[in-house]
């Protein structure tokens, strides 16, 4: 077994399916459920990384709703209040990915710590977590809100080490989105890149220490 | 004719066409070259926007170097080194938009000082504004090398106001893309926002003075 002091975890597209509610927006704007969803991510963030670099924080919940506003007017689609307020309940309500209770579960079992570090607001993370009864895993539940910028912003990485309450050489940071763990691997943080669909690892300058293709075998990985 | 004391460009998307590289794409790898052009230059500008919020700065070249390997890698391209370095050329030689030199000329007529500030290196720009033969268009060229941090940190639009040499409030800044426009303005900058492809403004919190289809429509509005 590894000899890690702690696992953090991103949040949305690691132990998140982010794509989740292309099913919901599918049903609201039909035949246009996937493109809705890919631009509304994408938008999303953009603007979390705009917003830091302009020093203009606003919390996850703002930001993922002034994506949506962008996508359906780049898409064409009318979105009414009550359609964009019910779209953006959906990212308070995303699925884990099929395997993340039981991986979880194991590194718990083996006694490791657990932690989420998120672009989310304290209250979109509790609402994520405690929707899908997922609250037994975690011993840290930490919100970039505290520092009021976004990942990859330093600011963040460190938080979570302080939060995690070891030294970044000591804790496992685990996500699926390639710039974030680029940039987690630059701060210090070994690293895991869940790597679901196959793709190139971003060119920026940084390799994380494992590639795994899910939890499941991140589990392994660090239990084995 | 409105009062500017000096107009500063964007260069890529606003005088220069970068999907003017999707032709020689298309040679290279046929059936590809709109989809390679466009994650392209998303992913480029995903990298400026990373490397700064990390504190990584490498200059463009290297940073459209790197995005066109994730590009290809993404797309399944095989490429090979000298076709990394013809394509990564293509960005030295972009075609400016069919109205650029004009509406330039137009203002210059009137005697307002012209400026470039790009996310390009010195020598991009130098070669950029060369190959097209626009040398004669601008008072400034002037790159964020020497902040080392790329649009949109305030750094850039800072260097911008100091090198045009007056108050932020005298000086227009023109732009294609919305995130750069929306950043300027909330620097404090008037911006033209040109939306060729009349698509939605970015929703980040700020409005441009005003959209103008191209340059010739924002050349008129600035001498009527």
């Amino acid at each position: 077994m590894k000899s890690f002091r702690g696992i953090v975890f991103d949040l949305y597209g690691t132990l998140y399916d982010v794509h989740s509610v292309a099913g919901i927006c599918e049903q609201a704007f039909p035949g246009k459920g996937a493109a809705m969803s890919q631009l509304w991510r994408q938008k999303q963030l953009e603007y979390t990384w705009l917003r830091t670099l302009m020093d203009k924080y606003v919390n996850f919940e703002t930001v993922t709703d002034d994506a949506l506003r962008f996508t359906c007017a780049a898409l064409g689609l009318m979105l009414e209040d009550d359609m964009a307020r019910a779209l953006g309940d959906l990212y308070l309500r995303l699925e884990p990915h099929p395997e993340t209770a039981e991986a979880l579960h194991r590194l718990k079992d083996a006694g490791i710590p657990l932690g989420i570090i998120s672009n989310g607001s304290h209250k979109s993370i509790a609402q994520v977590v405690n929707n899908s009864s997922m609250g037994w895993a975690f011993d840290e539940l930490i919100s970039v809100e505290d520092v009021q910028v976004f990942k990859p912003h330093p600011k963040v990485y460190e938080l979570a080490e302080r939060r995690m309450g070891h030294g970044r050489d000591q804790i496992l940071f685990v996500s699926g989105n390639g710039w974030d763990a680029s940039a987690a691997s630059l701060f210090g943080f070994p690293v895991c890149w869940t790597n679901r669909n196959l793709g190139p690892f971003d060119v920026l300058g940084a390799t994380p220490t494992v590639v795994t293709e899910d939890l499941t075998a991140m589990a392994d990985w660090v239990l084995e």
